[in-house]
């Protein structure tokens, strides 16, 4: 299947693995790389989670635009992202790469450091994967996170009601501010500043969510807040009206209303929660932000409110990635 | 992320998908494709097992050689055949897919069409994935499968002793044969005919190795007898000899031995058992042959053994798979 000469053979790739791997298959994970599957042992009575997400060259991400580490930090972050939405815990990730022929090391390497930085964080085990040489120039991943949650309490997109009120975490657009800057970091510093290249999954906030009971539905940011709330309404049931000025900007998307509404890849979480609740303005250190109300279901699913109270529909942009 | 018009758009597809997948979720899959992530219900008692492999066109297929149906099935007969080797029953398939520009539909219809055959014969629900737009002309798939097993009971690579031993189910080569000639099959006819194009995992085998508590260590041949007997030998610490008479040899590779040493994609099961073991000549109705014996690990690994007796070493020549 592999045949001719590159920089980083598959076996020095599968060796790359292990090591990523190899210290930290224990806990959930009974039996890591070197079986016919990987073996986990979810915590009893919980259910299991499961999301997979390519991080394909040339769609997802950029060798000019994105360091190794940031790609590598990237392909995890969709994944933990998911289950932070979900209210879950990581159990374990599984990488499938294919490399094309010459890719260097280091470039390598960078990648399993970026990911491996972000893994950590969260005390999840590299337990798998699969390894293959590219069939183009392009480098090709795909990642599964497993992780688990107390059975039927997963924070689901489909609970909101009318009259719950609309919360964001931290804040929108920087992650789109930054790709469409195209001064993309090349250094490692993460968090508010580098937003495209290191985004922070919200897992704390989403497993005190669902602790305190305090979210009726639940999703991630991944595709832009106008697409992701449109998710949410539609498996909701419910249509909503968000308030324009209360939508917390990115400083790096200063005075720019359409990368906060429309920008992908924030991995901010959206929830609902009863106009009762007491939902706290930080979750494990994340501000919260209420941004608007989820009202019965018209002919219109989603509605902006402007400063000064005129009423326009919101469309779910989506945000087109500038990367493919 | 997706531009451009192309005949296979995003949408459509993610359509399929949830067509190919929505009558399936049910059972230990609470909550399918439509949320932030899918949400599995093991058996209590259970662990769960996850595999995941790359199907990429140029690498694991080619479209002039295989049909879109056995591209669709050789891309999920990877992963259950994992499963078998571990004697896991498998909950639920992901399914990464990335097309290219103007796939065409019928191409999609029938790699769907292949994968869930072999799916259905299991009762495997398709519970979600991921879809992109590929960034090069190829087709790129990857497949997670979770299964479970009871606690502690799954099959491993490393239990085979001194004195077990060594079987496998089925015959070899037949895959390696058909690719070899170039004759792929065109139509649907799946087992023995076209090991290549339509491999059966031997689930029901690997399930009943476990139930019956026959084999001492397990794995399946997918890169071939003697790349994945070095890998039993490795993982249990012993060595061994294959008397070259007793393998049985797929009708299509007959005389060529070295395709059922060396072949690769056979999808049998290759395992050991204790010598007092009463290991039947068919299981769920499979043949299964005895055709070595483990001994004490000296400092050649794998010996074969020719009809007069003559022992020279086996090299795990892994074979070369001619698609890429």
């Amino acid at each position: 299947m592999l045949r001719g000469e590159r920089r980083m053979g598959e076996l020095a790739l599968i060796e790359s693995i292990r090591l990523a791997s190899a210290a930290r298959t224990m806990g959930r994970v009974r039996l890591g790389i070197g079986d016919d599957c990987a073996i986990l042992r979810p915590p009893s009575g919980h259910e299991v989670l499961v999301t997979t997400d390519f991080c394909l060259e040339g769609r997802h991400f950029r060798r000019d635009w994105h360091t190794a580490e940031s790609a590598g930090h990237r392909c995890i972050a969709r994944g933990l992202s998911d289950l932070a939405a979900m209210g879950a815990k990581p159990l374990a990730a599984f990488l499938s790469l294919a490399l094309p022929t010459g890719t260097e090391r280091k470039w390598v390497n960078g990648f399993f450091r970026g990911l491996r930085g972000l893994a950590d964080q969260f005390a999840v085990p590299l337990a798998g994967g699969d390894t293959a040489q590219s069939p183009s120039e392009h480098i090709l991943a795909d990642i599964v996170l497993v992780g688990s949650v107390l059975a039927g309490k997963a924070l689901r997109r489909s609970g909101a009601r009318s009259g719950d009120l609309l919360y964001v975490t931290g804040s929108l657009g920087g992650s789109a501010a930054e790709l469409t800057s195209l001064h993309v970091g090349t250094g490692s510093n993460q968090g508010e500043e580098h937003p495209q290249n290191f985004p922070a999954p919200r897992l704390a906030v989403g497993a005190a969510l669902l602790r305190r009971g305090l979210a009726t539905a639940c999703i991630d940011v991944s595709d832009g807040l106008s697409s992701d709330l449109k998710h949410l309404c539609e498996a909701s049931g419910v249509s909503v009206e968000v308030e324009l000025a209360k939508v917390p900007i990115h400083p790096l998307a200063e005075g720019r209303i359409e990368l906060a509404l429309h920008g992908g890849e924030d991995y901010e979480l959206l929830f609902a929660a009863r106009p009762g609740a007491a939902v706290p303005r930080r979750i494990a250190g994340v501000a919260v932000t209420q941004i608007g109300t989820f009202v019965e279901r018209g002919r219109t699913l989603m509605v902006k409110v402007d400063e000064r109270g005129r009423r326009t529909r919101l469309d779910a942009g989506g945000w087109e990635h500038r990367i493919g």
